[in-house]
């Protein structure tokens, strides 16, 4: 039987996403619980994408095949009983043999949080501390630029070789909350770095740093990608899987 | 020259509130950034209170005095880059010799954040994940009954030995965004354990388990404290301390 979980977590302790040997990431936590609950056989996990270490989920998705019969509810139940306290799941379904968590993705959903105001010691791993003021008309302005198809190459990280840098966002915002600036992202995919790059580079322009019309000029390669700015990845949320 | 400085801190990674031989304490960390700052002079910090482990604080108070000259500005700096990054000192100003941090409090406030949604490990260590619906009517009805001078010695830890458990509340509230229930309570002073068996006690009578009218039996000393519970200190901040 495939399964399909809704999962969320904390990405500060993890050394990551994908497993790997002696590092504590989420897939192998995710895989090391669901060895327990398949009778001991290795059973591997297919998320919707990975995300960088540091970055927290909210809604992230995975499929699996188990072997062993079990309610979803005991699933649910057993899973979230093996996890450590920084994973947690919150839907189990079951889905068809021909479902792909990855391969059949429609829609992603980010958000990044960022706080102009006072530094907060409590909630410095989940919100970026910038802890200044920001121009936020112009980076409203700016924002705009991202959505529709581009090829988002320069946004990437240099190490991200793909056959095709062109995704399509369908809505990119901001809304202020008192010190709270939440950058909302919804597209198609993003590339490794993509967003952190993108809310870095809007930082920069809202820092006044950066002209408001840039990202127009970074898009049509009229630029290097020395203008383009990492933002820390504490900030960097996955909050929902659209399929 | 004496100075006060307000401060926040993350409780989570302190072992408590008291400097401790080899433990890391809130109060431990200061006195050492004051020890290398006022010429390797050890100086003692004078706090509004303690918090419990693992108790948050947004504008936590002490005074020290210093025998080196240093400007306010300078010294909040000189501060901030000594101390871990789980506390943060939000402002410093000068104080009269006569000025003692604890004996002049007039008022402190304390939030206790719950979530009533699904469990959010992001926010794990600062809001108490409660994961539950709770029947807010009847504590907001139940929370009335705090306010005003009473003898709360049935709220305290039977610990605090006190010459006087009486202490005024001047206003207890709460208030619900979504699934966040926030208690905001202000009073003259509170013992150790006393908010978060207020908020305890209020928990189990939103879950239906105590009957809305406890709260005044409990104060006027007709039952026991076995109907007194004690909520998880990662849901408690102190949020203000007025002079």
């Amino acid at each position: 039987m495939r399964y399909l979980i809704k999962f969320s977590y904390d990405g500060t302790l993890f050394l990551g996403y994908q497993k790997q040997p002696n590092k504590r990431t989420v897939e192998g936590e995710l895989e090391k619980a669901l060895y327990s609950i398949n009778n001991h056989k290795a059973t591997r996990i297919y998320s919707s994408g990975r995300t960088d270490r540091g970055v927290h989920a909210l809604g992230q998705t995975a499929h699996f095949d188990l072997e062993v019969n079990i309610t979803l509810y005991k699933l649910k139940c057993a899973l979230n009983s093996l996890l450590p306290d920084d994973i947690h799941v919150i839907e189990v379904n079951n889905v068809d043999e021909s479902f792909h968590a990855r391969f059949l993705v429609k829609k992603k959903t980010y958000k990044y949080y960022l706080n102009m105001g006072e530094y907060d010691p409590t909630r410095r791993n989940i919100i970026y501390q910038y802890n200044k003021l920001l121009d936020i008309d112009s980076m409203c302005y700016a924002i705009k630029s991202f959505c529709g198809q581009h090829d988002f190459k320069i946004f990437t990280s240099m190490e991200a070789v793909k056959t095709s840098y062109v995704r399509t966002i369908y809505d990119a915002t901001i809304e202020v909350l008192g010190d709270l600036v939440v950058f909302t992202f919804t597209g198609d995919g993003f590339m490794k770095y993509q967003i952190r790059n993108m809310v870095g580079t809007l930082i920069k322009i809202g820092k006044g740093k950066l002209d408001k019309n840039i990202i127009d000029k970074l898009l049509n390669n009229e630029l290097s990608n020395k203008y383009v700015y990492t933002a820390k990845p504490e900030g960097l949320y996955l909050v929902d899987v659209y399929y």
